[in-house]
């Protein structure tokens, strides 16, 4: 059998213990008013996924202990490092301060798109979902030092804010 | 404002009408018995978005018109080509005869990492993603001309499966 598939005992995963600890890329999520805790709880599963250092869970963004973020996240939001911010605006400008190069995920007349942006190895990124309806607001696409869209070509306008948070992660994960 | 928000009307998306004609990418995806009908929404969304044929939906897995799939398809599931099949094998025979390159995304002994799978132009692909729990079957794992894998480096053992759909999608979208 040339590709036997492996049990999850195989995969060596890492305990929560050890997440912890483990190093982690320079990435902080933000979710600016995400409605729905599945997707939130999604985002805390992918973020586990790729080591990612930190969730910034913002305004009416769900928080754990949530019974609805654990159906998705399946216990990713134990491991995962996360705070809360009412306001996002608060969020962006303490990432500032410490020196995050802050990016919104947004279609805005001067996103680059996703192929053509190539993560900077040395800087520390915070990369910014918005409210499922809505988007990241305006004020907070404002603040932030650069916009990035993912390219699309159907009917729908946007895709699933969690389908995207993988999308990029992974674009910034296999671009470094 | 160096980054305005676009409105919805100035994303020039394809009507239904003109969806059916535009060229699409040579790939089909295999659904292999997923349990949510949420999930399989999802995946006619994004393939709608990367523009890509054809869904084959098998086993147990949901099929439009569906009010569960619609809550995340949001439409594309009438833009989007689709087939049920009962059982996966003849799907991924069918796609055989038809000269598609079936790939298992499937974390195996021997699967190749995504980073280091390059799409080739010249040919067809047809991607298998699994159930949520028991993943894609060990026989159609064995039908399969690939598996591919995507890295993880977390604690949970796999990824969700609309974003793993994202995220492979979004690999072949842009390799090519």
């Amino acid at each position: 059998m040339k590709n036997r598939k492996l049990l999850n005992s195989e995969l060596n995963r890492l305990s929560p213990q050890e997440f912890k600890v483990a190093d982690k890329l320079h990435i902080t999520l933000v979710l600016d008013n995400v409605r729905s805790a599945h997707n939130t709880g999604s985002a805390f599963r992918t973020s586990d996924a790729f080591c990612i250092e930190k969730i910034l869970l913002c305004g009416i963004s769900s928080t754990p202990p949530s019974a609805e973020i654990h159906k998705t996240a399946l216990g990713s939001e134990d491991s995962m490092d996360w705070e809360y911010f009412e306001k996002t605006e608060d969020a962006i400008a303490i990432l500032h301060k410490k020196h995050y190069r802050t990016i919104a995920v947004e279609q805005t007349e001067n996103s680059i798109i996703l192929d053509d942006f190539i993560p900077d190895r040395n800087l520390k990124y915070a990369l910014v979902f918005g409210n499922e309806v809505k988007g990241v607001q305006q004020n907070i696409v404002d603040m932030c030092c650069d916009c990035i869209e993912i390219p699309q070509f159907g009917t729908k306008h946007s895709l699933n804010v969690s389908v995207s948070i993988g999308i990029v992660l992974w674009h910034f994960m296999s671009s470094r």
